[in-house]
């Protein structure tokens, strides 16, 4: 693929976003690029066969599912391959096989976000016609250039001295933590040797490449039900028990948290919503949250406060809860042999005019899961940064990706695939 | 029309409830039935003819009106009607002119609320079926029976020693405080020398009649949009400007407002919703209450105290603020020259085993607009409560009316109407 | 007592104000005073001898106590008397036999609030040199009006028809709600067949007479003590567990106990304290608070909530909790023969020139305990109001009284109790 | 001093700890102490000749200072030095001149905090009798060892090798981040090329020693008075306007100040009061925050957003507000030169079993001003740590030394000194 056919697929993934579980047109664009190229790809897993579907994390309802799924079918993508993902069963695996060589597996993500795109005169894909069709969603965390860059990189690599074999892992449903555990648990990882990770962006210019990429903050959500009890607010206040009062003790204390002289923590109440009515005691309340932490333990320490505040709250307005623990991920590291490699090969490549050894994501990355499988098995796995200029930060409404960037991503990532299937470094 | 017939016509209208200006079908079914009545109806007024659309209160998106309307439009009533209700302008007034008298008028609301009605084995109208086929709507506050009460009281007048003229104002979006100013400023009330106004239930069992209600809260709601700024929950957290924050400090603060020895009032925050994402600082947050006092000048301290709380909360949390003033109502009291004949011909009833003379609303209503309009040219009004055992409060799920005092409200109605127009009292 | 000798007596008590329980230079001065008058006191109990020592509700800490004794036996008053006080055992009854008749009781209360004296060119006590000597201590209430008119009744009774045998009630710490009991529970009480209490101002004017005063809100006192855990704010702030943050949430809460709709409720948490330092996560805080309600089931449900919330406030920030119950009070009505002869003998008192029957006081008083004690015996209790001019409202730090209605309050009380001896009326 | 008489030492001053600008007894004690000593002292600065007057901050009110100066002229030291402290001038600063060389200087700092001492069977200071006797007031954080190191190290340096000036800083009100600043603007510090500083435990063993103490957090404190109005809670609640509210709301939101990806940031209200009386609206309530950050800026940003909460607070409520900018500290780093010695000295060190180049504090220290100051004019400057097995956390009331460690401390810097006297290292 040339440049412009790297800036063309990207556009056409960034039109039409979907969020978590719902990449059914975006799957199926995929499917359609990986065919539409020059090589063969030895096997395709679509859908339920490219993941374990009972470890899927943070599904969305099924009306959800559904809309999306119907919106889809109104697309120009293959029938087929959209029937096999039905039901949230988005994301695929593509193999090829080059020679005797290591497994050697590229994980990138591939859903949307909930948030409406920025529609003026400054923004790129307003101005030049690709903003988001879907509104209220938008690639504004740059998946669609991560799924174009694993595209990229297959075409690239069957020209290359690359031996082995390579797993491209589009995985699904990244900004909900709730894919990668999926494709973890799957048995296409499993005999992985090498995996490779990336991310667009992340503060670092166009031209810069951090070669390993740390500091994943452990995560966790939390989905919190408040049920009380409704009452004519004007007539009989008394008898209602106010399951809005509950969340907002919960929220104004969930923030309180001790910060922990041990590392990072975070607390989010990202999503609220309760009641029905100006002049009914609220009912019912929903409050989604996550927690964070530098470690898993930290982010423990997190989730025990916060479930605790959680049910003082509750107890405070005489409301009863349910707490539903949604999808978490651990955090990892990457490793040196990698970082050596990738940093080496991203001095090499052209375009790259900087190169980070090591810097900290001081976020969450559900990768994790995937990395820690491939560790676990005795393999190595490596979390690469793709410098991009991005004019709004990550998961808002201005955030756009310099399409020159999507070459760096595809060159600087078959690179480092080649030389690794070259050198099988060990730990 | 017999029980039957008025058992029948409310359960038609219970079963497909609407809400505050969504009462297409309501309104449409209300038609139906006066053309179906042997008395002829003089003047028909609907939808825009019916009151004065610049002063519809509280109106609800486009959308959502949009999407009633359609539902509306699949049932079988009459098309012509239908498309007159277009856009929100729903409700009615019948007029009958039955030789030389006063100018009287009947008011009756048919709204239903944004509730999910019980379904089990004690709940009547599941039982029986005709429990709510428009789920999340519902007749819980039993204005179905109102509507029928006034289709029922017109056509027993006819046959009454009524002398002169009868309007009937079948009301839209009470709940909401939103319909009734709306009529107060439309031509059909402003001859109108005596209103009366009615109200089935209000913890009365059947078989008792309350001549004359007082106690209207005045009442007005609030809503308001908190706007922050987005950010990575896990990456910048600091780069947020935290909406659910600031919406939970004003809810925590809205309702500790200091109680005034002056009276009673209220305050409810309803309604809430905030956020995106678990993993996004919430940008935006969103805000409906209402706050009441048991005079006018009580219901302004209490909106004085919330403004400050509702500004006082964005900024400490950083965010702008926008409030919307919504609807509103007065307070508003039953003259006792009409109290006096309703007790009087409650007494008369048969069904009726007692009657009070006065008792405290305790609530808001917006009849106190009507009532107003018609004191202030000169006029009495009186609002009268109609006994009927109802299993759950007002405003919850199994809210239900005992059908057998809708006759009791049509007789005692016809019958003080009767009176009034013979009487003429003065104040 | 002429009226200079009235206000010289109450600005000597004015001068020296002392808090509840702490009233020893207070009783030992109005002891002076009785034994100063022309006419003999037929029997004086002081202290112990007063009430039932057991029953005294809201002691201050022992150190307190301690302190105000101290004080007091530095003033010129008798030793002895203080001896008798000491602990905390204020309060006197005094006994005048005055031929046959009934048993008729007055209760006035003595205590001081503390709370500083205002002290400026308009504040009258400031200005004519009897401002408090106690610094953060101040008669707020006019119970050194009280305690005079007290004094002046015995002084004056003595040369009236009254027929029968008086006791009046000095009581001690009315402010805490803790005095009335224990006078309820002595013996001195229970043969009194009618009962007069009195408080002066309430927003009424000089020279209005309030017959009888109703409408006592049942209050309840809590104190509530929270122990978290200390740890170095900097270092370690995850190993404290917050005291302070936890009282935080508990008073933020406790005003949002929901309005009820059977009547007037009341809360305020009107003491806190917490922490040792700002870099110590704080282990400790206190909270005093008091709920109120029309009726002791309204207090009750006050009472309920508040204990909810503060338990839940507490495991929200993983604190220990302890609720001492404190003094409270139940509400009482004045019977309406009582009120008729205080109207009646009120329209005849020079310089009375309005009087209301009924009133509502919309507060507290523990006075309700005697007047209860004395209803259930059988007898009849009435509470009236002696309007004064005051600039500052109650409790506040500009309250005073105008001296001439120390003359109405002793001539109407005096007036009253003669005519009830004559009348004996009976419910 | 032999080991006995740095025990000894310690414990007459663990036994009577006077907390900020109150070292009354403890100056004089140590000035004793000094005395005591076969070498002479060339040089000693007491009280106001050893500080910037002008620049003491966090001075407690004059009644308390008073109270504290009382209390040590009763006990058995020099009445002419306590003189010369009176009003808060605390602290001294030992000069001793011993030949040719560079001029040192030692800061120990030697108050108490505010905090009731353990009384228990496994509290060494209770078992063996030197607990302290001012109840409410406790060496709990070790500065009754760091004075006598600095008293030990003046004994033991006059038999060493050390060649030049010594400046031991006996400074006063660390634990209010009140003291170090005064001395910093004092001339004393001016011509000192080379700073120790060192400070016991800190969760490292007996017989640790840490060359080189960083990751001091900036720090800043805050005094937020909020003034609203007093009215009865009872009668008229909605005339006062209710600090303890605005505070708690204050308090509440203080501690949902949004973490910072850029490093650790603190918040503490450690102090609050507020109201007066159960049934008065609370009119005045205060609260005493300290805010910190790992650098200055985002002590800054915590400074920005607290001061805002608070205004808000106050506004929510309807309280004016006045806040009062207390102490604050600056981080600071120890200069590698020094670490480097104090590691080399302290591996030779009797007692001394383990040795680490660096640790963070993770907390605040006002020492930093002195380091700053003479690294600013060019010296250098570093902070050591003395390992002690300490059964209760710093500031905790079961917080004790182990004994043996003062022997650690003295000879460990004695040694540096004597050692940076010879090699006069620079940056």
């Amino acid at each position: 693929m040339d440049d412009t056919e790297l800036v063309s697929l990207r556009r056409t993934l960034h039109k039409r976003p979907e969020p978590a579980w719902r990449e059914f047109y975006t799957t199926a664009t995929i499917v359609d690029a990986l065919e539409s190229l020059e090589a063969d790809i030895d096997e395709l897993y679509v859908g339920p066969d490219a993941l374990s579907g009972d470890h899927r994390l943070a599904l969305p309802p099924e009306t959800e599912l559904e809309a999306w799924y119907e919106q889809a079918t109104q697309y120009d993508v293959d029938g087929d391959v959209l029937e096999t993902l039905e039901g949230g069963y988005t994301g695929a695996v593509a193999v090829i096989e080059q020679g005797d060589g290591p497994t050697v597996g590229l994980r990138v993500d591939i859903d949307g976000l909930p948030r409406t795109e920025a529609d003026n005169g400054t923004h790129e894909p307003a101005l030049e016609g690709f903003r988001s069709e879907h509104e209220g969603a938008m690639h504004a965390c740059g998946h669609d250039a991560h799924a174009t860059i694993g595209v990229g990189v297959i075409d690239e690599i069957v020209d290359s001295d690359f031996q082995g074999t390579l797993k491209v892992f589009f995985q699904p449903a990244e900004e909900v933590i709730g894919g990668a555990k999926s494709m973890a648990k799957s048995e296409h990882i499993q005999d992985v040797e090498y995996l490779l990770a990336l991310h667009i962006g992340l503060d670092h210019p166009t031209g810069e490449i951090v070669a390993g990429i740390d500091g994943f903050l452990a995560v966790a959500h939390l989905e919190a039900t408040f049920s009380g009890e409704p009452a004519h607010a004007g007539g009989r206040p008394e008898q209602g028990r106010n399951a809005n009062q509950a969340l907002a003790a919960a929220v104004q204390n969930l923030y309180t948290i001790p910060r922990h002289s041990d590392g990072q923590t975070r607390i989010n109440a990202g999503l609220i919503e309760g009641g029905s009515a100006a002049n009914i005691i609220p009912e019912e309340s929903r409050l989604v949250a996550e927690v964070r932490g530098e470690t898993t333990e930290l982010m423990e320490y997190m989730r025990e406060h916060a479930t605790r505040i959680l049910e003082s709250a509750a107890r405070m307005h005489d409301c009863d809860l349910e707490i539903e623990l949604g999808a978490e991920a651990p955090s990892a590291t990457s490793d040196q042999a990698l970082v050596s490699i990738v940093e080496s090969v991203a001095g090499e490549t052209p375009g790259v005019d900087n190169v980070l050894e090591r810097d900290q994501l001081g976020g969450s990355e559900d990768a994790t899961f995937l990395m820690r499988e491939v560790q676990e098995n005795g393999g190595l796995a490596c979390y690469v940064g793709i410098g991009t200029d991005h004019p709004g930060g990550h998961h808002t409404s201005t955030f756009d990706v310099d399409e020159a960037s999507l070459r760096h991503g595809v060159d600087v990532v078959t690179g480092a695939l080649e030389r690794i299937s070259q050198e099988r470094p060990s730990a």
